[in-house]
């Protein structure tokens, strides 16, 4: 089976096109086929000293323009459509590419899903999905981005999405969802978290298990496999989590470089300590697929390394081959119902949620 | 100077009366006069091994009830006078105590601080402060679990509370300040982070230097002494931040215990690692005030250790003796134009506020 090819926006990341191009090119050498997209002068000249170029199934497609992290997303993909990013979704389009990446600005990421790809059937609001290690396996928390500002129905999408993915990236055929709060008892959270805690835990889907609501502990721990939150907090955490792990990292390093002995403890667990820090790195799982758009898209950090970038077109790559689509389209459209009735409840209960504002 | 005497609702957390009174002859030990308040026939009973006991500054003040972490804080407060917290907060207000600690349901904490204590004049909603270690010190978060919605306008007060903590603490003069965010832009965050943003930006203090938004990054890498959230965000980001911890000690353990190469490298690390230990411990920092109410509460984690609540014990008295309540009044004082321009401008401005809205 020939591997999938993926337009890569070469000019999205904070290290651009540097990082997107030798990330390329690792990646073309495992075999993706890789569509490098932005000024084809710029990555000629970044490409011209790999000697195996001919052999790797890499090929450039030239876009004159870019969108930066300080563009307003909306109007940047209407006001630059020959921007890197918007051309990457037209490559897939007109079946020149299979999935879109980029490390640009994700909100622009999610208006051109939302725009040249348009929404799956049965989702109002796409989400991006971050990978957080747990003492098992994964995590897997929706929205980290797409949303800042999000309704309870949103929720229950993103747990028939977030359930689905999992199962895709080889987890328990039922998931175990919870909604982050800040408090495990029903009372706790906020308007919008009560509201989705009752509507998840009415309308239950044979696609997953509601839980009820998670706290940090639950993330982590391995007793659950999907956590949905709106994109605001969801995005804040999984800061917090990557800035809590490097300063550990520092800490850690102060700690066995202290002096002669600690040194040379260092050096005995030098190979459990790389074993450590690759399961720290999350160069390793960091890439975040946007769910929810008729199309395969993926987010990188807009400082990812280029093995981040390499780790992550291979990801793409897999989610295109093994089908990823097909599945999330029949998640969504098995539990059209339990959608459907959840957004009746929200819809006839304007006193219930009056009454929880009161509480 | 007599050390402060500190009314400890000894039946607050998960593993109570044994932590609090282990915890309370410890910080006794140190110094610290300590009135342990609840059932006095269970208390008597756990105390009854400590032979030194009559040498201590260490007395049972008896309350029949107690408060659960399944309350509703509120009504619990009202229904229940006799619980051992309120009794805590009533022996401050008899001149019988100088200060309350409690690893209890922190929203009773926040509810006996504001029926008994009353709100300090400047303050509209009370905030608890976390204090996470940065590469330098630490940052000071605030609030991270009294109030789950909150209006921009708290933001200014939590920045000025936050600010006035951070030098109390040793910090620097003018402590830098950022509002919590999802992304570094003005455009990012939330309708209340932006509105909290602007705020901040258009009313500067004499108190402290607004710098903007805060990303994980500003929290852990020592760029800044403040951060200012609504309670839910900042409770999420602090679990966050502890089962990270806990994951990664466990995969730090995990990898010096695998073989014996690795094993005899952590013996000659065993000092590096017990500082390493010690950093990473939140029981050495864990204790949180409740700044904006007229007296001093200290609130602990519900799964407190008897080391936690020692520390805490300690901290409070330390937060009496030298003054806390004096400075945090004064600063507000000297900041009541700032709050009221503050409030002048998000009252003057519901256009404004639409507008973001739309955005």
């Amino acid at each position: 089976m020939a591997s999938a090819r993926i337009a890569l926006d070469a000019f999205g990341g904070d290290h651009c096109p540097r990082h997107e191009v030798e990330g390329a090119v690792a990646a073309a050498r495992a075999g993706v086929h890789v569509v490098l997209v932005g000024d084809r002068e710029q990555l000629e000249r970044e490409l011209a000293g790999v000697a195996d170029r001919g052999s790797l199934p890499l090929s450039i497609h030239h876009a004159p323009d870019r969108i930066t992290m300080d563009d307003h997303p909306g109007r940047a993909v209407r006001a630059k459509p020959e921007a890197s990013m918007p051309v990457c979704f037209d490559l897939v389009r007109k079946g020149e590419a299979d999935a879109v990446m980029s490390a640009g600005n994700s909100g622009a990421m999610l208006a051109c899903g939302l725009f040249k790809y348009r929404r799956l059937r049965g989702v109002d609001r796409p989400a991006i999905v971050a990978a957080l290690p747990n003492a098992e396996g994964f995590t897997f928390v929706l929205d980290v981005g797409a949303n800042v500002e999000c309704r309870p129905v949103n929720f229950v999408q993103f747990a028939i999405m977030g359930a689905a993915y999992a199962r895709f990236k080889g987890g328990r055929a039922v998931p175990r969802v919870g909604v982050m709060s800040n408090g495990s008892e029903d009372g706790k959270g906020t308007d919008l978290t009560r509201a989705a805690h009752e509507l998840l835990g009415a309308h239950p889907s044979e696609d997953f298990a509601y839980v009820g609501y998670a706290e940090g502990k639950g993330v982590f721990d391995g007793s659950l496999d999907v956590v949905v939150t709106d994109g605001f907090t969801g995005n804040v955490a999984l800061k917090v989590v990557e800035a809590t792990g490097r300063l550990i990292g520092g800490w850690l390093r102060a700690a066995v470089t202290a002096d002669l002995r600690s040194k040379l403890g260092a050096l005995l667990l030098r190979p459990a300590f790389a074993r450590l820090r690759e399961r720290m790195n999350p160069d390793s799982y960091g890439a975040a697929p946007l769910l929810g758009v008729d199309g395969v898209a993926w987010i990188c950090h807009g400082g990812a390394t280029p093995f981040a970038i390499s780790v992550a077109l291979q990801q793409a790559a897999r989610s295109v081959d093994e089908g990823l689509m097909p599945q999330l389209a029949e998640a969504l459209a098995r539990n059209a119902a339990v959608v459907t009735a959840a957004k009746d409840a929200a819809r006839d209960d304007p006193a219930a949620a009056a009454a929880r504002k009161e509480g």
